[in-house]
């Protein structure tokens, strides 16, 4: 199993539209954790040169991220009220609001990368590939695994042969990465959503969200994960290409929320104008996510940070600039100083 | 200091309108955790008789919670609106709505109560007493603790002088015991809520919400938290005095939701008819809480567990049926196994 295989148990968030680079991967694998490529939105062609790249530079395993393409209902009559809603912004930020189109479905053409490539381990976000494509991506040496944000998906990734599950509270940064974009259910945060997953099944548990000190990994890790997933942490990281006013946002007290202006999907960010100007914003993703897209564009260009996705975890405060590789030592080394206190708070107290 | 005095760290929550009992504390107490009597709806001259009862069965330490008196403003016509709504309610359960009143401010008889009688610890919920307040029960002996739900009300108490704060992450069962009930605001999970509050201030943290097992009481204790308080897991015990059809309720995995439908302030419970027909409910506590009062003791006395509030945390599916104190020492036994776990995970791992 590669996470047993890792020096230190954790696992780099993929953090697509901006934040994650080759070069965020890279240092973080050689440091002995996990690095992940993103191809959120990225193109099949890409990602094969990005898994030779990465693979070129480095004999440890390192992840790749897919995103399964979308399958929630959207309500069309409410697209279009929000789409007309977006013009102020269009007329703000001189650009016109982007056509709300669906991306072209590569799923084929990334499994055929993936199947060729064999990058170690591939984790899917937005869903849980067929039994068989999972089985086939195995047969070809790859670790897989699957995004949930509740013990229901757990139990039916788990039936579906995955090797690892990323279990994603809902202090996590950026999407919400479960099956579908649900308008109701329960937002379980990760400690809770770990040990009911725990007792649901016993697969390998990647634990995400709101993770970003030494302290926070060894909490998940006494939760009884394998290993801590985390992204925020690394946004300031000198190899991550966050934009700097992001960075500038990340480094304050500011509160996050959950949102679907951006992208029509859950999503959690530093609040913003944006975010609080379109708090009505519909499910619809990737429509939505293509039509804010110019809007976006454009609001990073001028430096703005209130005109485009600030994602960020709940202990967002907590990053540190600094080098990757210092991040993850840092962590690592905290988790273990943290292990020791709490056990000299449970362990030989007598007979208090 | 108390919380290293205990057996084991942990707290049991207080639970006002039904499953706390003197019995339930005095059988956590003398396991070597900490009961607490929860007087949330009760009187003075009933607390001082309980704590007396407690002090005469045990020699170790144990609490008292005090709710402080509600200050949040309230929006008089939603109020008349929403009592409207519960006539359905009211001839559903064949009695009258209650009266939307304001509770007599019994603050000053609690507090001579307390300087009286000198629990070991009092803990506040729904605010914090003024620092000459604070220091005066702390002049009689006793440790004082305030709830919160935020790294700035951390900081406020703290200023305040209290010895010890329940950080309460968005996680935990029943009313969110902040300082205010926020129309917005961020709710933070409770693992990025304790490492923020572990850097905004130095006090003792007793982490609450969504604990329900060994690894969970290992996961905050290598958050930093120096015990960890926890309530629905108790609530199955021989001792609490949970409704039946609210036991029933809790041994499934049903999912919670936060509410003010049933006393007019957030609090989380397993989502029923009542709590679903009445998502709109205002903010107006105790008024609400007051006029829902016949109508949650009449679905109590028929059983009907889609017509009281089931207030539990997110992890309630964890909570077994047993003694207390095999509760407290199975929880402890399990955090002790959890923290060698993850102990191995992080150290000594080589170059791997």
């Amino acid at each position: 199993m590669i996470l047993e295989a890792l020096r230190y148990p954790i696992i780099q968030a993929p953090m697509a539209g901006g934040p994650s680079t080759l070069a965020l991967a890279l240092a973080v694998t050689n440091a002995g954790a996990m690095g992940f490529l993103a191809t959120g939105y990225g193109r099949a062609e890409t990602t094969r040169q990005e898994i030779r790249e990465l693979r070129s530079n480095t004999d440890r395993p390192f992840g790749v991220n897919v995103f399964i393409p979308a399958a929630d209902h959207f309500d069309e009559q409410a697209v279009d009220v929000y789409l007309q809603t977006l013009d102020s912004e269009a007329r703000r930020y001189g650009v016109e609001v982007g056509e709300p189109r669906n991306e072209e479905d590569e799923w084929s053409s990334f499994f055929a990368v993936l199947v060729d490539e064999r990058p170690p381990a591939v984790s899917f976000t937005f869903g849980c590939p067929a039994a068989q494509e999972i089985a086939e991506l195995q047969a070809h040496g790859i670790s897989v695994w699957v995004t949930v944000i509740d013990p229901a998906e757990a139990v039916f990734a788990h039936a579906a042969g995955v090797n690892a599950l990323i279990v994603q509270g809902v202090e996590a940064g950026g999407h919400r990465g479960g099956f579908e974009d649900r308008l109701d259910g329960e937002d379980l945060a990760l400690l809770p959503l770990l040990r009911l997953t725990a007792k649901a099944c016993d697969l390998p548990l990647i634990a995400a969200g709101g993770i970003a000190d030494g302290p926070g990994l060894a909490a998940v890790l006494s939760a009884g994960a394998a290993a801590a997933q985390i992204g925020t942490a690394f946004m300031l990281a000198d190899e991550a290409a966050t934009h700097p006013a992001h960075r500038e946002a990340l480094a304050t007290s500011a509160a996050t929320g959950l949102t679907r202006a951006f992208s029509g999907r859950q999503a959690r960010g530093i609040v913003n104008r944006f975010q609080v100007d379109h708090a009505d914003a519909p499910r619809a993703y990737p429509q939505i996510h293509y039509a804010t897209s110019p809007l976006r564009a454009q609001a990073r260009k001028l430096g703005d940070s209130d005109g485009f996705n600030l994602w960020a975890g709940q202990a967002h405060s907590l990053a540190k600039a600094r080098p990757a590789a210092e991040i993850v030592e840092g962590i690592a080394a905290g988790a273990a100083a943290a292990l020791e206190d709490a056990t000299a708070r449970v362990v030989g107290k007598g007979d208090g």
